[in-house]
């Protein structure tokens, strides 16, 4: 849930003055989003969404999310597309923030993905990793594998608040991961943050991907392990390896992955349940008791991780051998 | 900023099929609106707000506010107009919580009211006053006089915290005001609550009246003393009597006062001050320190109620004599 920053109606019509967009006759900002603000614009040309950046992104990164959304879109991926002022810019400042206007996307988010949802968004990944494999730019991943020590290093005070000997537990893990961490699988475009609130759906087809603001140069196949944590899992937290086996398999007729990929598919699956478990962990904490906005749950990702440590090779997410 | 709950795409699918309103596209969480959670809802036939009543309005209040719009809306007030479902039902259950879809309208809320802004207010204030008029259904005032002294109980322990000698003033002005407050004046529906984000403008020309959630039986006089505090402040909390002379006059071109409403205007502005205040004060104390939600200033209305002690009589806030 966001909205940090309150936008006047007169500085906004200056803002949109600069575009080739209609009036303005509404906006509203929307509980979307936890890194910026988002608001749904209405002009006498349509709906669109205006995106303030804040601190959290850095403003030498936007170029990068601009510029691969504008390529995806270009390449037939169903994604917010940057509208650029008269003169050509796709950013610029509102209210003390950098800004930019992308397309409205209709489509609903799936609370509850069935296997059918998983093959969809398999699919989609592979056609984006594909997408962008000829975008110039690169960004690198400010939250691999690099970034984890000092994370769990922001956490450690009151860490095992949340669960009784999970640091010692997490820096176990991680002593695994740094050390076997794979360096040399294909490179490329990687979402990095494909949960299913990021995949609008109209009926049981696919109908657009949002949210770039993760986007990075990083290992194709670590977003796959992404997608197995935030798609494949039931809510009782039991992996549902037909959902697995659904997802690997639409990316496959798209991407065929590559017996080094299918090999590091586990621990790539633990790095990613890593990821998610210390970023969590540590906005977790940092969130004052009794405040109104509740964090995610960061302990969802240490069971995922005590999952993937008992895998053994990647036909236990469904690969066909 | 709102939306507390949250609400899946099924539960909405199978809601909205009780409606003719078509298939569902996208829906948001829109931040706005105190008391409830609201979404902007896109089907095939257009676009609607969606309203969850959380627990700060009483279900048992529902079928006034919503047959309070439908009865403005038929009058030609523009105000959001509720959708009925195929049996002819404009209140629902959904995610647990009573729900309502209401007709989007367009428009902006002015951040910084002009004079033509507040003789727009005024017009449309008693434009409302007159449409209600034979409104059928009646609910008495739960934030009125009689409640003020309870809310002061309620922040008494802290209340000076906010300012030294704050509630021994604020106790003083309650002596006042149960006293001497106008019992005989006309009444009928008033909206209560009408600060500029409920009031929409396209261009200079008001476009609508949204958020009857407080609306209520009670002195037809005492909303326009509401008006008089919340649009003809400037930032510095000076009143602004060419605002105030504006938002009088065009009130009484459609709804002239009478003189023993124009006599009351300084104490019921008086009120209009304490009532704010206190439900200012209220949420302040009960907000968590360091929490991310940052509620509105009392003591605004503590500089407002001091203005309006220093009025002699109603020319003070630009009355013709």
């Amino acid at each position: 849930m966001a909205v940090y920053t309150d936008v006047t109606t007169d500085d906004l019509a200056r803002f949109l003055s600069r575009y080739d967009i209609g009036e303005l006759l509404s906006y509203k900002g929307i509980a979307e989003g936890v890194e910026n603000s988002n608001f749904l614009v209405h002009t006498s040309k349509g709906h669109f969404i205006l995106t303030l950046y804040e601190k959290r992104v850095a403003e030498k990164d936007l170029p990068f999310f601009i510029g691969l959304m504008e390529h995806l879109a270009a390449r037939g991926l169903n994604c917010p597309q940057p509208v650029k002022t008269s003169d050509g810019s796709a950013l610029g400042m509102l209210a003390g923030r950098p800004a930019a206007i992308v397309t409205f996307l209709d489509g609903l988010w799936i609370r509850k993905p069935s296997v059918g949802h998983c093959a969809a968004v398999g699919e989609a990944l592979a056609q984006l990793h594909i997408a962008g494999s000829d975008f110039a730019m690169t960004r690198a991943n400010a939250l691999s594998v690099e970034s984890w020590r000092p994370l769990l290093d922001r956490a450690a005070a009151r860490g095992d608040d949340v669960r009784p000997g999970l640091c010692a537990e997490v820096a176990k893990e991680l002593d695994v991961l740094e050390k076997s961490w794979p360096r040399d699988l294909p490179q490329g475009v990687i979402h990095a943050d494909l949960f299913p609130d990021n995949v609008f759906f109209l009926g049981d087809k696919l109908s657009g991907l949002i949210d770039f603001y993760f986007a990075c140069t990083d290992t194709l196949a670590y977003d796959v392990a992404i997608c197995l944590n935030c798609w494949c899992f039931e809510p009782d937290h039991a992996f549902n390896v037909t959902k697995g086996r659904a997802l690997l398999k639409a990316y496959q007729t798209v991407r065929p992955l590559s017996a080094a990929e299918c090999a590091a598919l586990p621990i790539l699956a633990r790095g990613a349940a890593m990821r998610f478990l210390l970023t969590r962990l540590v906005d977790w904490l940092a969130v004052p008791e009794g405040a109104l906005v509740k964090p995610k749950d960061p302990l969802e990702y240490f069971r995922k991780l005590r999952f993937h440590q008992s895998v053994t090779s990647a036909t236990d997410y469904g690969l066909d051998a």
